[in-house]
């Protein structure tokens, strides 16, 4: 019997460092990298980034799918979907590059970072007004796999930590609100927003100006701030940019766009107190990663359950 | 018997919260702004911040000084300096302050944080390298109270952390190196060196363009940064930028100075990959702080011990 092949769908990311840590971890398994695809008969599992939806429809005899990003949205959502399941990657390394992503921008908008530099540029000595951290109330929405691991060091650094999520949840040191009911309370209390949510039908365009409005306005920094690592689509991009330029927002950090690359013509760039970077807070190592996949596969060959399945009517 | 009264000479910060927050809370206690000395013999106790060396001549009757700030190099090295107890302060507040910056300092640099900002500015998409915290070697210069509570979060982030101290210390998920001997093998391992040491004839310039050669050049930041928040005296100011023009370090960031507030025309304002703040790191808070010198002196005058003692041999 020759083994289910492998078919690398890896969108905007090259597929041949994917390919070769298949090779090179399992040499007796054909992978291909779409579209080439000499056997479509043979494919077993799909290793996917923002997969094209034909992709799905040029293997019949799909038996899983393994999303190389933590973010699924760009499978789940296909129309006429396999019914296999999908399994999506949970793993240290991505893990805490998002968390060190994100405490790095929490600090960098509580220590007023930005400003310093500037003054800098301008070779000015001036102290400027720094509240402790314990006087500083972060919010994570979110509060699954990065989400939770983010909150612990915050919670370390003795910021007043609280989460959002759909589902109640308990962390040690972290307030809980969950649900629809729960967050407008959840945001009331909220001096840092950083948003790890998936982007789904219910997230979709949550960060937008009515949200802002419902952040905290007393607060020690002097204004709400708004982080978000998760999905671009999880944010109004026009909305950010109004309410920066009003002041309904002191400061934001933003690693994900609506449409990515980021238009060099998006005024998100010049934006006062906005760090943008180029969705790299957290990487997928292809290294580090098909490894894990492949012992996903080998578990599930001998009739093992897959780990970090997808819930494919939350849809994340 | 009236009680001692006490003197506050606070050098360049504003004497007026502490004497008021002295008042607050010690209705009962005389306190004195230096110079103004209605009766210098009835002075007890020096709460002092770089203060002027006649301070101590004036007040023949000294019982304690408390040093306002966590360093005491402007106490312990003046001449004829009153043989009685010097305490300093030692405060969560302080403490958490201090580590948020350098946690802040140290994921900017290797998050690349401000190469970023420059690809902003140029509204440039474009990735750069970026190691894992496990690929990187912190360095804390200094295992007080302050780089033993910044190396923790360190840690928890995943950097491999070491630390060098005059004596050995051992901490968990910290590599110890101690004293002259140690000082090589330390730099040798180190990409990232945070500077959290107290200025004595010992440190004094131990930052020089010797040292800076002996940090780890192969490292997988490109280049050793070197981060410090002890004292300006720590470091030779000419040698950090040659430094940085010649490559030796890749980057630094700096709250501390030779003379501060910093010359507008010192060179270290515009170089490269380096962060200016001005003695910001942490902050002696006197609300948060005048309490506990009351209850040190309270304990004092019940005859207790004094806590945070400085050692006057080793003059920190
Ligand atoms: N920028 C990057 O480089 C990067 C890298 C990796 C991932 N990401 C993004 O980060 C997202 C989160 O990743 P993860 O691994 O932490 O996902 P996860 O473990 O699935 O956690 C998702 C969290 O969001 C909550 N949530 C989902 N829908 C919600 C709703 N309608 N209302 C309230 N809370 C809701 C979930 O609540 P429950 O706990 O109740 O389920 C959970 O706490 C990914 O989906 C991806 O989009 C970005
Ligand atoms: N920038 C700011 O805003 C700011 C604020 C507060 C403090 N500071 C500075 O931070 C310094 C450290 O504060 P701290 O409270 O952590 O002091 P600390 O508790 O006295 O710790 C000093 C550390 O330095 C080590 N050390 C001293 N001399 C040494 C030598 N010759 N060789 C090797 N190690 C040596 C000590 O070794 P042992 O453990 O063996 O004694 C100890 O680990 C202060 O002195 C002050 O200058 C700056």
């Amino acid at each position: 019997m020759t083994s289910d092949a492998i078919l690398i769908a890896s969108g905007p990311w090259d597929p041949v460092p994917w390919a070769a840590a298949v090779r090179a971890l399992a040499p007796g398994r054909a992978v291909h990298i779409w579209p080439d695809l000499p056997d479509p008969e043979r494919v077993g599992y799909l290793m996917a980034w923002q997969p094209p939806p034909e992709a799905f429809r040029a293997v019949p005899n799909l038996k899983a799918i393994f999303s190389l990003g933590a973010g699924v949205e760009r499978i789940v959502f296909v129309d006429d979907l396999p019914d296999v399941p999908i399994a999506r990657i949970v793993s240290d390394d991505l893990t805490q590059r998002m968390t060190e992503w994100v405490v790095l921008q929490v600090l960098l908008h509580h220590r007023r970072q930005l400003a310093y530099l500037d003054l800098q540029r301008a070779r000015r000595w001036e102290e400027l007004r720094q509240p402790a951290a314990s006087e500083v109330r972060v919010g994570m929405m979110g509060l699954g796999v990065l989400g939770a691991d983010a909150a612990e060091p915050l919670v370390r650094l003795g910021f007043q930590v609280a989460g959002w999520s759909r589902s109640p949840k308990t962390l040690p040191g972290v307030e809980g609100y969950s649900g629809a009911d729960g967050l407008d309370a959840f945001l009331a209390r909220t001096d840092i927003l950083v948003c790890l949510l998936p982007l789904t039908h219910e997230t979709r365009h949550i960060l937008l100006m009515d949200l802002f409005g419902k952040l905290a306005r007393d607060g020690a920094l002097g204004g709400p701030v708004v982080i978000n690592a998760g999905r671009g689509g999880l944010q109004v991009e026009a909305d950010i940019a109004a309410a920066i330029g009003q002041g309904v927002l002191k400061g934001a950090s933003l690693d994900v766009f609506e449409t990515e690359p980021l238009d060099p013509a998006s005024p998100l760039w010049g934006l006062d107190n906005v760090v943008i970077t180029p969705h790299v807070a957290a990487f997928s190592d292809p290294k580090a990663l098909t490894g894990q996949i492949l012992d996903q596969i080998a578990a599930f060959e001998a009739g093992k359950p897959l780990k970090n399945l997808v819930d494919r009517a939350a849809r994340y």
